[in-house]
């Protein structure tokens, strides 16, 4: 099937994907005096009374605001928001039909931090989570931190579902190789949003040490070589990365940083890794290769330099590295908890639950189909446990 | 039926009224490729090409974001945005269940002016209209105007929404006794935002002065009395009334503007209307007591007085006045036409068509019910006519 053929023309003949339906009859007069006026009124001052009560009497608590600037969709850049809305509305549809969560798209038409953020506190009242999407590094990583204070959980899905992910198919990696998670040396090729995030996740940073075991042995690599504390060009975000990786402080370039590695883990851009860097890793080398559509190098060359478990983010290799694997769940358990924020050890039990979906990682099989709807379910009985926890 | 306990229970039971649901399958992995990546990245890119291409491939332009920020909901007045949501969710499912057009609740956190025009504006581009609603006066008609040009309708529907209906039920009230709609005296009770865009609409204010006939005989009355030009103490919009109304300078009390009226339209506070009052206007009576959900005077007493057409704003009266007849089917003729603004011939369109659905008003039958479902396709069709003219 060629997807993008199909997909222009179900697009086109459905006019997007996304629809409201009411859960109320509105048949007769006495529906209608029950769901609207006068009966509403008599819901609007219990909520006025105690404003908590709208968790109980509308959608609320099920509802999620999908918001984007448009800055940095797909693959495919800063394309606008209303190049961004048929993405949101494709993560919309997979909220309710992999978690029955009510999402609806936001695109803005302003890329401003400040403005971003005020809008997204200004809009919290009538929603139960907000789902940042596709919005640039680093501003993405400003526009989250500042809105962990709102009364409701905010996520940057391009950071912590990616992590959760890319966390669960290293955890099922290492035990098809025979290798311990913890005791894995791993390389990033990219420091944006995503690499970030699964840095900050595979160290345990934010969690708690009794029950998170990090990962040492990480380098990440930006488009300039390995990020090490000498380098002056840093930004906040890379300095930070700096300080809390590297931990054998190699200098040089992303091949210097991948001899003798256990994992490579590439969020960054095709073509970037060659063959003679993943022949220079560690036997049974781990490579998820995870730029979208046209990974950093192709599953069958990175197989013939001799990698051993090999993912990507598509849906035509085995092994497909997708963020729809856990953000359903992550949210659905954040909101059943009514929690007030994501916390890293919610990510951790997430990403947990998805890898314990596959009872023997092989690999060839390190995560479960996107297409299993128990997936999400699962996610979100861990991540609602850690959360009342 | 107790409208209020049923509503507290139903609400209570589905966790509010509105679901969205996807319009493709997500079954299999070719589904997912096709609604979400890789295929969607071909829509994004048609999009980014060719921004009005979002029209045909996504939900935009079936689209309605219904914002409020609480400060006006029904007749309760400033109860905040988590209490104005029921009736924001409300108003969705009647614009789906009246007219599929896909709306979202957005309750904002804030009341300041600049800041919910900024947000309005910067929602734009995933939506294809904006209605605004229980947004208190003075301060939506500012926001309103100023987001006139923002490419998109916006409307709010507590000013046009009531004036639409209003406009039609006098219209049908005055074949219903025999009189000629444009030669009436008109009074209000009330120039808060359904009472200043009453008035406008009843005299062809911004519409085409060779298609639309204007009452010319209108006094609009406040708190404080008649809004005459004498007086010091008036807004700019109370200003602007004062200069197209009261043709004939009377100056007093909403009783001495009474005196002899042919049409009295309450949309102000309960009990503002005595029997005296009525008893003192012209015969055959025309009495809108439209607050909600206890009007000016009692509809028993009103007729007592000797009213011979009384029209409320509740359902267990006859000759019910709410914006539910109107506002789906204008939303939707201004979308399918996808017009830039919903404009004073517009909204005489909808009222004409309105009114068309009763072929022989009488006094206790001058609005369709609420529960037709032609009306509103009647409507849209007339609005989107007037949209392209």
């Amino acid at each position: 099937m060629d997807y993008f053929q199909e997909s222009l023309r179900i697009h086109k003949e459905k006019k997007g994907k996304l629809a409201m339906v009411s859960k109320v009859p509105l048949v007769t007069r006495d529906d209608l005096s029950v769901a609207y006026t006068p009966g509403v009124a008599a819901v609007s001052l219990a909520i006025a009374k105690d404003k908590s009560a709208v968790y109980e009497y509308t959608g609320k608590g099920n509802t999620v605001a999908i918001v984007t600037d448009g800055s940095a969709v797909l693959g495919l850049g800063n394309i606008g928001p209303e190049a961004a809305l048929p993405v949101m509305e494709g993560k919309a549809v997979i909220f309710k039909e992999f978690a029955d969560i009510d999402a609806f798209p936001l695109c803005l038409a302003t890329q401003d931090t400040e403005e971003i953020i005020r809008i997204v506190k200004n809009i919290a009242p009538g929603i139960g989570a907000v789902n940042l999407e596709d919005i640039s590094a680093p501003r993405c990583f400003e526009i989250e931190e500042r809105l962990q204070d709102i009364g409701i959980p905010v996520f940057h899905d391009d950071q912590h579902g990616t992590a959760v992910v890319v966390l669960a198919g290293i955890m099922n990696a290492a035990k098809a190789v025979g290798k311990n998670l913890h005791e894995l040396s791993v390389v990033l090729s990219g420091a944006g949003a995503a690499g970030i995030a699964v840095t900050k996740l595979l160290s345990c940073i934010g969690a708690d040490e009794n029950t998170c075991t990090p990962v040492r042995d990480i380098i990440v690599c930006d488009s300039k070589g390995i990020i090490s504390k000498d380098r002056a060009d840093l930004n906040e975000i890379k300095k930070d990365i700096a300080s809390r990786t590297n931990v054998s402080d190699k200098r040089g370039t992303i091949a210097d940083a991948l001899v003798g590695a256990d994992v490579l883990i590439g969020v960054s851009a095709p073509g970037v890794i060659t063959e003679d860097m993943i022949r220079s890793m560690a036997p049974k080398a781990i490579v998820f290769t995870l730029a979208n559509p046209v990974p950093e190098i192709l599953p069958h060359l990175a197989k013939e330099a001799g990698a051993a478990v090999i993912a990507t983010g598509r849906s035509d290799f085995p092994n497909q590295v997708n963020n729809a694997l856990a953000y359903p769940g992550i949210f659905k358990g954040a909101l059943l908890a009514r929690a007030l924020h994501i916390t890293p050890a919610m990510k951790q039990a997430a990403a947990r639950a998805l890898a314990a979906f596959i009872s023997e990682p092989s690999t060839e099989n390190i995560l479960p189909a996107l297409t299993d709807k128990r997936v999400a379910q699962n996610i979100a009985e861990a991540v609602y446990k850690a959360a009342r926890a």
